[in-house]
């Protein structure tokens, strides 16, 4: 007897390998698929009817600030510079570990809530993080944002808690946690911390999370300082590899897109952010042309400011019509795509396709919806016509998260009450400073 | 005792001269507002408790297709001309009246439920979406697209059904809905007809809604044929007017938005639809800085592929902030009053304000939500972080539409019902005719 089966639904696989099944059955297992299909003869513990609903991958958002989800608002409409200098950074100043529990509580709470069923974080107090990700059922790949700012005994002690952090949490919460390396950027860290970086994430066989080339400020200081861009940088210390997940990568040159593309390194591209704070637009479809795996995150709630991959789903596919003046470019299935099986290639999960044998990470989006009538084309609803909203069912490793809209790995209300007590205490603390 | 008082909720008045109330009530009698303050001494009927709600003006969706609703995602991904002539056309020739007072119903359901109490409307068989207006409850400004070609014969029938419709709605439904002239675009009318459509609508005193430059073909084809782009040549003939509203406006020089600005010309801009077919971006943040009244519209559905308003408004913000390099563009709050009061201007009526004598146009949306969670500034969430869905209740003309998200002036099972069967016949007939 298996643990559940999804029934009824349309069957949108993200297989390459195998049709969507109009009206079919998923089984899940101790945490993974067993079988896709039209119909089975297993019996299982649980059954969830998905009729009129599409079962598919859950939602991969490839960068995120789980944390800064408690600033989601707090300040908008600036200058990158005063957002970061005058709001933002004194604010974080005085975040304490019970603000990043809550504020990555209420992040997960929401990406469960829009299908997202897995992410990769860089962030501060990442103790509290990842607890938070392990009673919340999700599954992540964390690691400790470190900058060093050409300071070697901030290189030191950064190194130090990204090293500890790593070792300490890999692997936890059934497997669902694994963590990375985050140093910040190329402008905010020095060469030999870079290089330390690189060898320390061999040494340890863990993954490297990093923003790159998100600001044309960046761009200009890396030539002010190597004579060359980040990539090249990056790429002559020996850094760029298949284990690298590049944040933004808005300012790339058509010679650093090739060198992407031979050292096998993963995109985020956070196209809602990048507007946001007007950074830019990265050259995705040339990236997709190359062979570049260009997967979706939303970066922080700062910034964007909610953890909607349907709403990134949309804007990316959009974006990129209007840039390249051709609105064949990122149709809908590769948006799908970027969005399950390439999120789940950057973070090296065998998830991101409804396939036996890949672990069982599974919404439901429910399309008895007026905004999703009439039905001619599944894909183009989710992308263009849904939103996080229509989410009816989130299942991560095997397990129920959400259940016909209600969550049930949290007390949602509870968590919405701390979120809001913690936001009111930080200002408070924030305006004493001043 | 009037009919409804709305309790507790926060009111975002939109009013240049009245502040928001953190906790507040709104009165409603007789299709107006009576009341908008602290508290109040009145009684009604009706006591909507908007607790943990913000209390506004309803959306105001200046430039649609309500009817194409029918077919939401029929073809995406594609080129403009494709789109159109292999698609949309085809399929436009097969429409019923039923497809369209079903798809026009549909429309309205939408967009109750995500907040838009009025829409200026423009299409074909307009008697049956009239009619499903009228059932709806919504509020509109409806004409019938008219196209000449250059024909003389078309473009007389074109007029006298054109005039017909203006005069035979034009007030109906308590006033709800009110009629426009609808000559399609520059390029797709000729100069007589365009000069005849000016005079029947001062005489007829009604508004006059029409594409303008919405793509660069246009741009070129005016250029070629009259030796001037569009707006000159709608400006030459007397057809620019503070009646008229003119959707797109992508491709304008500086010296025609001081056209459109000294002419009262009243825009809709539809971003998601120019991203979406690839038509370019309008120069919105130089009209608004020169007082051009700019609105929001969705468009239609087959470009779009919702109705949702939030997210238009969010794309705007986005899509300026990006284009312009400067993160300041289109603040929260001058999005919400392109959405609301400078809609309502748009449409010549007295609402888009939370004001004592305005029409009770009025929503209330929900901030009880994760993705809405913590809240430090109310414009902020409604533009960044909200999604239509998050709509709680809609009231049109005092008439509440909506309560706690349950459609009160529509069978909502129903109508998805047959609009899914209006679809499935619409294919048949498409495809019988190839």
């Amino acid at each position: 007897m298996a643990n559940i089966i999804i029934e009824n639904g349309y069957i949108l696989t993200m297989d390459p390998a195998q049709d969507d099944i109009e009206r079919g059955v998923v089984v899940i297992d101790n945490g993974i698929i067993t079988q896709v299909a039209e119909s089975t003869d297993e019996t299982a513990n649980t059954v969830i009817d998905a009729k009129g609903g599409v079962v598919m991958p859950g939602l991969v958002n490839t960068h995120t600030h789980a944390g800064m989800t408690i600033f989601r608002g707090y300040a908008d409409d600036l200058t990158l510079s005063d957002w970061l200098e005058n709001h933002i950074w004194p604010a974080e100043a005085q975040l304490t570990d019970n603000d990043l529990y809550i504020g990555t509580k209420l992040a997960c709470l929401e990406m469960i809530r829009s299908g997202t069923t897995a992410f990769v974080d860089m962030y501060i107090h990442v103790d509290k993080v990842a607890r938070a990700v392990e009673e919340s059922g999700m599954r992540a790949a964390l690691s400790y944002g470190m900058i060093d700012l050409g300071d070697e005994t901030r290189a030191k002690s950064e190194l130090k808690e990204g090293r500890r952090f790593v070792r300490e949490w890999n692997g936890r919460a059934d497997g669902r946690i694994t963590t990375m390396y985050g140093p910040h950027a190329p402008h905010t860290c020095s060469r030999d911390f870079l290089g330390l970086v690189r060898e320390y994430a061999f040494d340890d066989n863990v993954k490297i999370h990093i923003h790159v080339l998100e600001t044309e400020d960046e761009l200009n200081q890396m030539k002010e300082q190597f004579g060359m861009c980040s990539v090249n940088m990056l790429d002559e210390l020996g850094f760029l590899d298949s284990d690298v997940i590049a944040a933004h990568c808005v300012w790339l040159s058509d010679g650093d897109i090739d060198i992407l593309n031979e050292r096998g390194v993963n995109v985020s591209h956070n196209p809602v952010s990048n507007m946001k704070l007007a950074s830019g637009i990265a050259p995705v479809p040339k990236m997709l042309a190359r062979g570049v795996n260009v997967s979706l995150g939303t970066d922080g709630c700062a910034s964007n400011n909610n953890l909607n991959m349907f709403e990134e789903m949309k804007t990316a596919a959009l974006l990129h019509k209007v840039d390249t003046s051709d609105p064949t470019v990122m149709p809908a299935r590769q948006v799908l795509e970027m969005a399950t099986i390439n999120g789940a290639h950057a973070m090296g999960t065998n998830s991101g396709m409804l396939k036996v044998g890949c672990m069982a990470d599974v919404i439901i989006v429910d399309m008895n919806k007026p905004h999703l009538t009439p039905i001619y084309d599944i894909p183009s609803h989710l992308v263009y016509s849904a939103s996080g909203g229509d989410v009816r069912t989130t299942i991560v490793n095997g397990k129920i998260l959400m259940d016909d809209y209600k969550v049930l790995s949290m007390d949602e209300q509870k968590v919405m009450k701390d979120a809001n007590k913690a936001a009111l205490n930080l200002v408070l603390r924030v305006n004493e400073q001043e």
